[in-house]
Formats: C-alpha cells, structure tokens, sequence
C-alpha cells in the first residue's frame, strides 16, 4: 500500500530557541484528512569518547523535562555555523570535556522519535584524546564529566540507570558495525 | 557539582492531541536564569515481537516528519486508559499487526530526546504470538506489515536503513540483558 501521506497546509504555532512546532493538515491514503504536529529540530551529535582502552566519557546533566540528573555520551545540537556533522562532534566533544581528537569517525544515525519530531542524531567514535583548553561553552550549560568502562555503561544501561537513546544505539553501533 | 535546575515560570504554548509545549523560566545553578522549551508527550510502548525463532515483526509507516516511510518495529503511543504498560504494549502489537500473545516481557525503557521531551518508551520482547481478528485501530494510521529476521534487521540498521531509535534499543535489550 502507497503510504504517503500528502501536505494540505501548515501552521506554525511556535518557533523557540530549539525547536518549532508545526501543524500540518494532510491527506491521508484513503483520502480522509488528518492532522499531524511536528516539531521541527535542527538535529544533533553524539559522541563515544575513549579515554582509553576500555573507558568511555559520560556527562551528567540535568534534563529538565524529568527534573533530574542523566548520564549520557557527549552531545549537542547542531550549529548553523558547523560545515559538516563531524565539525559539530568536535565542537561539542571538546566544549562538553575539554577533550579533542584527530580520530573521529562517523559510526551511525537514529531518529529519536520519527512519529512526531524530524531530529536526526549522528553518532561518532573517537579514540586518542588530547586535553585541550576549552575555548567555548554554552553559557548556560552546566555538567559533570565522568569516566565508566564500557563494560560498566552497559550494566547501567541493562539496570535502567542509562536510558538516553543515542547513548544506548552508540553502542549498538560500535559493537555491530 | 549540583546541576538542579529550579522552575521558577511555566507557560503552556500549545496543547494538541498527542504533544504539549511549554516554556519554562529556570533558575540555573549560578543563580543566572534561562529558558526551557520542553515538549510534554504521554510516552510510549514498542515490541519486538518474533513470528519464530528467527524471524520479527516490523511496520513500515509514512512518518510525517520527514516526509518517507520508516521501517520500526510495532509502537504506539500510551492510552490514557491503558492500566499499565504491558496492556498498551498487548494493545498496539494487535492494533500494528493482528498479533496476540500471552508471552510479553519488559526488557528496557528509553528516553529518546531527553533533551527537550519528556517522553519515554517502554521495550517489550513478545514471543508465541497468536493471529487475532483486529478489533480496534487508530483510524488516521496506515502500514504494512513486514517479517524479518533479526540478523537482516540488524544489518539495516548498519547500512543506516533503519534508524529509528526504539527499534535499534529494542535489539541492544534483547541481545545484553
């Protein structure tokens, strides 16, 4: 069955700082309308960061829509400003730990919630990190850098203590691809 | 560090059928203050549900969004009246696909944007599934039904063919816990 669903019209009911809220009136297979609300998001990275061997970077951060605490990789949202997606991966690897590198490599993509929300994340690996001064930071981000074996982020994960997406899918990628 | 992000305002911007968007005025822990777009979603359920030993469910959807149909395994969104997770996973695996079964286990949740949405996505594993007559289905949603073995599943994946972020979660839950 042809499942394309056709654009009739469109809203805009907010356009914010991070995203935009559309709603748009469609035509559906069968002919009937619907409506869908979007949100609209530039997208982001995240990055897997070993410290060394067998120790990834984690940052603690509050996420306000749960009022409290998550462990995640290293992320961001993406700059109008950034060339390309790995430009943005390192922008924020280094503005989120202090860390850079010249080993970063593209290890897959997830769309977080395709139902309402067009995000996209692109994930990287990046291996032989150097310390460097951080340069830049987003004035009203505020996190804490930890350091867990891979092994460990999995057993969080399997507990329930790590439930962010991209972190979980980064694995995925680094064990499968 | 202590990151808690104190709300000081909130404004409802929009409240529509399946999301609601607010904005909320935080006190950040340097006593600064920002701003918070947060998206208010019901939150989820998906299955990954084997037709036989090697073989899963998936559905192929138009996702709005981004305007092309996603390949995902069966999903929905939590019903108000569900009474716990496992009737809504019981609900939507039929709903997607005319499946029932007396063999579903939770085997992890997610946040897929924990950044600005507070939505989470409940992950059961179902087996022994039974063909039932569809008795309910959400009127303005159209799919396909597709089988495919793990193995394919998880090479899609790969190749970027699948991205959708509580399917890949799906696969990391059943192969690690």
């Amino acid at each position: 069955m042809n499942l394309r669903e056709e654009t009739l019209n469109e809203n805009i009911i907010y356009e914010g700082n991070i995203l935009k809220l559309v709603n748009q009136e469609v035509k559906l297979p069968d002919e009937n309308r619907a409506f869908r609300e979007i949100v609209r998001h530039s997208g982001g990275v995240a990055i897997i960061a070993f410290i060394d061997d067998e120790n990834i970077l984690l940052v603690e951060q509050f996420r306000k829509p749960f009022d409290r605490n998550f462990l995640e990789i290293p992320a961001g949202k993406i700059d109008k400003n950034d060339i390309d997606y790995k430009i943005g991966a390192l922008r924020e690897l280094e503005e989120e730990t202090g860390y850079s590198t010249q080993n970063i490599k593209f290890i897959g993509k997830i769309a977080p919630s395709p139902g309402f929300c067009d995000e996209e994340v692109n994930i990287y690996v990046a291996k032989n990190l150097y310390k460097r001064q951080i340069l830049f930071k987003d004035e009203d981000e505020f996190l804490n850098l930890k350091v867990a074996s891979l092994k460990h982020v999995k057993k969080m994960i399997c507990k329930g203590k790590i439930i962010d997406a991209k972190t979980i899918a980064a694995i995925f990628f680094l064990e499968n691809i």
